[in-house]
């Protein structure tokens, strides 16, 4: 294909990549919990407390005990005698006897020798010191053990979780007042290319305003790490070289953007190889969008020469970089909500090419469709705006027909009607 | 059930609460383009330019007269006299006659004259002023037009997306330094409950540590809004009635949680009626977990009473809260990834009712397994870190088989192996 001599299958190239990066145990650090919302969890969470710490009623109702109500019902009523009252919050100092009843609201601590709650609806206040049981429950019945929740010694939460709302909550439960996270992997970003500019006021004719390194590091950001932008480098050997370097040496990894094109001035493979072992591994990836990408490694720190075209350095991001910055956190992968539906019209691929192909999703009722994007060409940016999902035809499908149901990775949100 | 006279259905219950609301345009605030990511937009984006605002080659070639290449071949190349360079970033000054060509990278300016671009390994460079053309190209053919893209006037974005990196790219090439976004809403959260504390240190036997409003305040955060955090109230009339008047005061919807089971002090519905109309609109919803859920409306801003139960409460919040924050923000409302699979057991519902029921969903090569969580409390929060999704069943059904397909709301990725 177009200058490169061999590519390299997708998974072959991850395997290449992934096995000469060093990757380090994760370092983390202290964050208050209610910060910690979509951080990596960087500990197991082990209870050191039995949640709830003490039997409590779940209804409003009477604490009992159970064998007091065998054989109630509304025509044959218990009859016991009250003691007392304990509200949520108060202190259970209340010792309820066979033959007699607390009443308790619900959330309150059971009363002690209380081993059932009867709610309020199966009973009636006869006298102030006197109530009927209509229903009969059993030991235990309506009431939250000690423990139910979690109990002390349990592994709540496993190390490598995004922290989500839920576990917010049960790290405060846990009295948790900070927590360790897995801090934030670095990844830094140029571009290369004499065309670029960083603003429209710079660019004129000629000249191509740098849309790939806002991209790239809106992307970092939103697979949890922080992108270090480094700006746009001109396309020569000793300056790329000197930017890598600065790259490798301040952040867990490099992402070069543009410039690798193979034309007489890509010259990120051969810089990479310049600065260490083992260098550049996979430069050319059977895969369209993002046949130029480049992964190199020096030093057991990963570089990635992104393509130039917006779409395909997005695409080829999605597939080499953010599952590098999951195996940085030591988190599990995210992987992209999936739909099935059918398409619209037919899609061809390219044997031995894995193709990512841009679509619109929609639902009609119990139909979904799915719409390959016409496309005049493969930088066009709007498309991937136009489109809500992905859908990737593996290396040895030669395409799908009209009609065919299909897998699609989702952007955004389904189009409704 | 429980002490409500009667429960309102889901779907009934949104339309009162939503009908009642005034919602006013959402204020629009503008901010660095860089700093718009998962922002969403408050204006529709126009374009001022063509993209790309000039003709460029697609490929590294030559760029020539489609005419001069009709019939040539490797057998009949045509012979083109070479009459300069164009890099990517020049500008095109060059002006290329019939049977004349200009070296042009990938990205660069089309030449003057030129109308199709002809690959590099097409062509043979025979004397460093002739070149062999070994292939015909049509008019446009390699070469990106001008306005391809984007033409100039066209809306790229509309307003109520949220900012994705592309859109990010996007607003970059049009030169947009910065870009209105909707002001965030303002949602306040507090908690009513005598059994409530803020800390381990406080929990002293009988109290029970408030996990409900960090989750809440996470989940606000998550669905876009800016939560407040208004702490802890007594369960007295007036503390929480001038807790909710500040809330309205200063946020666009208050939340209460806690106090909200049907027994001595559920004091909230009567505060809200006591503040101002149209009041509380509904209390008790035919949803489980999730039926003590209050909503109201005072003078056309919304309170929202969501269960003690954190389970409830988070449940409640994704039916009623999340919508009326996209609401609110004028957002297209997204929905969580869904995916189908097979019951690993029957699992029952009550009729009338729409229930939520946590599950752990499995993938295990082409078969999904759904398998619903054993429960012995609806409190239990640790289920909702166990479960991985939710699976809703409507209120005219009674449950479904084990075996049977079903399509669940993913809270996280799927379990794989």
């Amino acid at each position: 294909m177009r200058g490169f001599k061999s590519t390299v299958r997708v998974d072959e190239a991850i395997l290449r990549f992934f096995s000469a990066i060093i990757f380090e145990k994760p370092v983390v650090e202290s964050v208050p919990t209610l910060e910690a919302l979509d951080r990596i969890l960087g500990e197991d969470v082990i209870s050191h407390v039995d949640v709830p710490p003490f039997y409590k009623s779940a209804v409003d109702g009477y604490g009992v005990h159970a064998e007091d109500t065998f054989g109630a019902s509304r025509t044959s009523p218990s009859t016991l005698t009250l003691i007392g009252e304990i509200d949520a919050g108060d202190r259970p100092d209340l010792e309820v006897e066979r033959g007699e009843a607390a009443k308790i609201a619900t959330g309150a601590a059971m009363p002690k020798g209380a081993d059932a709650a009867v709610m309020l609806e199966y009973t009636k206040t006869i006298s102030p010191r006197r109530i009927e049981i209509w229903t009969s429950v059993t030991p235990g019945e309506n009431v939250t053990r000690k423990g139910e929740d979690v109990h002390k010694g349990e592994i709540v939460l496993k190390k490598g979780v995004r922290i989500r709302p839920q576990d917010v909550g049960i790290l405060v439960m846990l009295g948790k007042a900070v927590v360790n996270v897995v801090k934030k992997p670095r990844v830094s970003v140029f571009s290369t290319g004499d065309e670029l500019v960083e603003r429209e006021e710079e660019a004129e004719e000629g000249k191509t305003i740098d849309v790939n390194r806002p991209i790239l590091l809106s992307m970092i950001r939103e697979a949890g790490a922080i992108g270090l932008d480094r700006g746009i480098v001109k396309d020569r050997f000793e300056d790329i070289r000197r930017k890598i370097e600065e790259s490798l040496a301040e952040a867990d990894a490099a992402v070069v953007t543009g410039g690798t094109s193979v034309g007489a001035r890509d010259l990120v493979p051969e810089v990479v190889n310049s600065i260490g072992r083992p260098g550049m591994l996979v430069h050319g990836v059977s895969m369209r969008p993002g046949m130029p990408t480049g992964l190199g490694v020096v030093n057991g720190k990963p570089v990635i020469s992104l393509p130039g075209n917006p779409v395909a350095a997005m695409i080829a991001f999605e597939v080499f970089v953010k599952p590098l910055i999951s195996r940085l956190t030591g988190a599990q992968e995210e992987l992209p909500p999936k739909i099935k539906g059918r398409l619209t019209r037919r899609i061809a691929s390219v044997q031995g090419f894995r193709t990512f192909n841009r679509v619109l999703v929609r639902r009609l009722g119990d139909q979904v469709s799915v719409e390959p994007i016409r496309l005049t060409g493969s930088g066009i940016l709007t498309s991937m705006t136009k489109a809500n999902g992905i859908l990737v035809i593996p290396e040895d499908v030669e395409g799908y027909e009209a009609g065919e149901e299909v897998e699609v990775s989702l952007l955004r949100p389904v189009e409704e009607g």
